[in-house]
């Protein structure tokens, strides 16, 4: 029951079309979705450049290009993970202004440009094998408003690496923290800031890493102020929290 | 070696004094503390509010009290967690104006009173048995000027408790939220609000509970946006993030 | 916001003393809980013989004699699981009308008798060991009105015990299965009976028991039909499920 | 040694064409399946309704469309989980009679039709994911006689949606409940509801979901009232459950 | 239903005291076990020399007093395991006959002396952690009338020590071979030897032994040949099939 | 160093060719495999039976094919576990005489005919998921000269399908008892029989059984008397066990 | 900054070029890595023989040939380890002068020849299933200078064939012992030899062997002096450690 | 066996005193501990200062008192680990030249002094709660004549403190680094260091940590060149491996 309905239903109780205990019965059994819930939560989403997102694993190319079009149609933005070539190539035919971003496995398609913020996150990793993670992230943050500074080359092996970027560390509003392995770089970039520090562990490993779960576990018990984990290879997740922490930081 | 130091060493260069080549051998073996790091971040600790930390377990009452006694020489605000009821009583004894938070086994004293900013962090669970945890994420927050609304009975079997908290909920800068068990609180507050939600597991239960390892797991594949976990029982790291964030939202 | 309420606000709006606008208003940001769920939900509690529930582990004496204090006041029965033997004296000498069941580590006060149904709940397990988990199913069975029937001695290592058994397990609506070590009685007992069997794993073992994990995994892994688990050492869960089954079966 | 046979034994035993000394000795060594157990459990399962079932992973087209045949023989109906697309085919061709649900990866064939029962089971999960396992459960239900409501779009992220299906929920007889994830769904339907809840948890998931372990303590932990729970993807476990508590309800 | 009494029932039919048809009826209905199993075990046991068997874990004093009469009553041998000091006390005041075994934790009383069969077991470990596991398979393979031989100082860390046994570990009939730590003893025991070697983890060790689960995986990993395992600690069990295998040899 | 050159050498010593110094220097060096240890063993394997095995996995078909060369070269029996069907095919090929045992993947080639033994080995199973690794252990039996009796269709979810099977179980010398699932049939038949149980997991089974954990801590945890347990899938090993057991009972 | 900049600015001061106020504020943000460490690293490596590494897992072919091109024209030493056979081909054909290590899955590229040291390190194994590996370390090795004894052929079920290669373990200046299985063999090696055994478990093996983990946690809870361990497969890792000792020992 | 006894055996071979044939028969059965060898390891141990050693949890303070005694008798020198208190005074009270370590629960007792060697060991940890595994390893290694270096304040989340003590980390021969928590210390160390680093993970922490799991498999996990590792909490285990590395720098 939208708004609308509701004050119409008001307005015949006013009028005496409909009976005070007619209404009572009504009211009692509404169901709660169409309290317009959804509308506001839309409306505000998209004020606040919140994209709509498809979990691209497991679908056929035909379902990713339908559902794009559906939300292309509702005036969102969307931003779909994990997609596979097949079903990227769909959507770049169906939706030639869809943007593919490959390091990151994913695909773009803005139709409400969101204005970006001051202030950036920082996508912070040890090399090449987290970057389809941290891209991820990078691609969540950037669809939101949020400008990333990638921080790509620095681990808790060569610390004097991470040293040097301690001042542009510094600066970031939220910190995306991404280590596969022994999963210590979010402590070590914990000792150096004073903001948030979102973990993702990777499952970047072999052996006894145990497909992230060692470094899920050093995170957990990470002794830095201001780390929080998310699940393994959660790129996505972690972009959604940081850039919801900027957001938070410039809203009125 | 401190700015001192190191402007002496330029005159003593630039004087003639010390020689080219000496200030080189020095300049590269110099320890990298002595650049005033800690100084630095300790005046930023006390403008920030941030409280030194002592983790109270395993800690004998006379050591408890000294540590307590050399924060306060530092003018520190200080947060002792996880405190034995011996050490409480020779604190308590020793420094009168330390303040015991019997729910959270936790003692403030504050040296530096802290300003309180405006709006608040939220710390939400389901009853009675996560009240220690909840308790230690409040006096962790408080003492860094953050206030607290608890909201102490919601839980995901009683749906209707939780939605009549709905707009309290949506209202907090940051979320604590603090379950055992079946761990799912967080997902379904995740699903109202639009903050960050920081997720922290208890070991409250049994059987295959596992020590809370039913409940972290939940909360690490939670499907909710901002959702991100610490360490079971870790209301402490958790308010130390909350507040953060809190204070991120304010500070210029 | 109670029907009462409800009905006061439509009339006013009926009459013209509160504006549709104003309803609008009002009932957009009414709580959920005040619909008058808690009563409606208390009455059918009462009804069916469903009894206010204590989890005694970790509660002082004082607390759940005023807990009891509290539920008796409404008219409730209660059940109060895993006391404590302080918690269980101060309760008896506060409420001498509580009733002290002492294989099953709880405690129950009838205030309003519940009628027994026709039939019966069987509550089945090898040995003694299991016998704590096996009376908190048959004290929870017991004060909702469902007669048990305890078969207390057939294993998978004697199964012309179990056979001989056959026609009375047969008769039974639900049947709780308890069993630590291998587990294996669930599966055994779904093969001869053609109704709900609710598997309990109890941590009656050692090794590599792992606290009742391998009990768990064979009733999850059961091949027998009808066979469902809950939580280690969970007797008062698998009481309540045979009890709503066994309401279910005779309500109208 | 079927009941035709005992009686022709005991009649040799009352004509003295069979001493009692002989009697005795063939007695005692009796092989227990051939009291007519078997039989009895045929005519009782195709009364009932219960089809004879195949688990069609790893089995050869050739292998599926022989048990198919003998099952058909005996005049029973037949379910086939988990069959694989050659396996489908070849029934198909062979049986046009058998019906292909191709949802939950089975095929059915009805030789016997049951009566329908009054009354539902619901069969609840969150999203496209879990269908595979809803309608293995939905499949096994109906072939028993027992009418499925589908209600697939509720989860614990999305509140409002859960709530405004209650009272379907509130009528059916039995809820199979089906999530991944963090599995919290079937606590928040046993929160509304007072019916058994078989909750489902499924391999739907990655990283710290460990192939539906997370969903699986979860749900082992919850604190919903009735709650039980089957192995991982056991959509057809649950079914048979959800149809026997039905079933239970209805029978003499 | 014993076999006099099966006798009676059919010489009752013989002689048309009793018809056919009520025959019939009751033996279909007779329970299995009154077929006189029970007694035929009971004598089979005494013949064998396999005791009536106590876990003593979990017991009072009195109960194991109690139930050790009564085993004394029907002429069994009784070995209690895992005895409890004040319930030993009791044992040895109330039966004075009973022997203490200090280093098994276990008490024996023999009412019918068991013939010592020819040959040995060897029960092997690599030092004083695993006495008490030893032990107790000592102690369960002496009062079956199987001679234990012990080697108590040999480990894989001191190969020749283990070589210097070499032949006496080749004359056993069945080797029971305990270990915690890493586990590796029955792997190198069963290099030199061609009998069953029945593995034993302990839970000695501390860190990522795990309580003996690495000794556990070490031992089921093994690649000796004619190498089997038994749970953490069962000192027993390992006692219980050496010597049935040495029975095994010398029966007819 | 044989037997021969040790008494070439104490000859030398004894008619002065040697001294006794270059004597004492030589044996104290000695490698300890040149005592003779091989030839004994390999006569032994001979004379018992023992085969040559080959664990086919990963081996090539060329490997496969050169390694049943030299076995047979040596007058050995040969048995080649877990083939692949190329390295089948190639032996086949190249040795005719080779025998294929489809079900249990094995090749054998038998050179030197073992006599067969009185008695046999049953192999136990619940059903046709378990026969790969049952048909495993016939194999390995029976080239031993073990007779193997297959008893593959009782499980614990049909008791009297299990019980019917009592007699021709207790006449087993040795039992190899296969289960996946929940692994209970193990105990049920240690229940039935006083001779060895030899319980072999499998990894049959989907989610909670974790690839055959929750039927090897099943077994693990058996109250059965007389059960000892291989790794998962291990036929092998249990066959070998099962043979040895069997020969070590009529063996001098 | 390299020493060159930081002398240049020593002078500028010295010279007045600069003021020490300006030099104070240069020096004090200078970036850590620019103080010439890579350098001297680099110089140290290739003096020492260290050779720069690719983990080729994962890389294209074309970004094999790049990485090792560009190494190439620093003049170092390459090893790129769990190369794929399409990166290997093409490695092979851009640089000629690449050496194929096909057991190792390794791929060298010498360019600055390394001098051997004395002595040499051992890697010891069972058998053929650990060779690649052993092989991996055995590359590592000597592309650093260390020659490597081949000791392949000594298990803990064998063990009179690894006390004969006791005099060459017991030269050597480290050990690294590879194993899978039941790990056992660096227990057994650590007990001849007095230096140090590098344990590497490997994820041969099958059911509870768990991907290694078996033998990682036997390594773990050895009871041999001076062993310590790296990750499942860690071949590369072993070696690195194995080298690195053997350096140790001959650098002045 | 020994030397004396096998020359006199020699001897007799050479004066006929003993025949070929009687002495191959002697020499085939020798048991191999006879041939001397642990009269050479005793030497040797004493030469190279390596102690005995005695694990010290579990023991009465009458045995431990009796083993050092024993110990003394051989002139050896002795190290007791995880002493309890009782027998520590017991101890010091029989041996008044033993020395209680107390941070480290260790007892020493040197009778034969042994010489310091040149360099040093160091041994490193983030603070208080890792010292008693620290201090085993610092006794373990100085009773052995390893020098240590205590760096005891520098952890992963204080970059700079660690970085400041890079000249004396890079001077020791080893390092033993001590770490609970996120276990990310020896990756830090070992990335500033070209020797090896021996990782010890502790029991330090709480929740995720499970007992130092976490750290455990962060540091099998370490992408630090040098790392390996040892079980948890074993301070002895790397302090013998970290002096064995010093010992084979210097001997000859």
């Amino acid at each position: 029951m939208d708004e609308a309905r509701l004050r119409a239903l008001m307005e015949a109780v006013a009028t005496g079309a409909t009976t005070a205990d007619d209404a009572v019965k009504r009211l009692k059994d509404l169901p709660f979705e169409d309290l317009g819930f959804a509308k506001l939560d839309h409306h505000r989403a998209l004020r606040q450049g919140i994209p709509e997102v498809i979990y691209g694993a497991g679908k056929t190319p035909a379902q990713l290009v339908e559902i794009v079009a559906r939300m292309k149609a509702h005036g969102s933005n969307v931003l779909a993970t994990r997609c596979e070539p097949a079903g990227i190539e769909a959507v770049l035919k169906a939706h030639p202004e869809a943007v593919h971003h490959e390091a990151a496995r994913a695909l773009t398609l803005v139709t409400t440009p969101v204005e970006q913020r001051p202030g950036f996150v920082a996508v912070v990793c040890a090399g090449t094998s987290d970057l389809p993670v941290c891209e991820e992230a990078v691609v969540t943050c950037e669809i939101q408003g949020s400008r990333v500074e990638r921080v790509y080359d620095v681990g808790v092996a060569g610390i004097h690496r991470l040293l040097a970027q301690r001042e542009r560390l510094q600066e970031a509003i939220a910190l995306v923290v991404v280590a596969g392995m022994e999963g210590a770089l979010p402590s070590a970039v914990a000792g150096l800031v004073s903001r948030p520090v979102i973990a993702v562990p990777t499952s970047v490993g072999y052996g006894a890493n145990f497909g992230g779960v060692a470094a899920l576990l050093a995170m957990l018990n990470s002794c830095g102020t201001g780390v929080s984990v998310v699940n393994i290879d959660n790129g996505f997740g972690a972009g959604m929290l940081a850039s919801m922490i900027h957001r938070l930081k410039y809203e009125d």
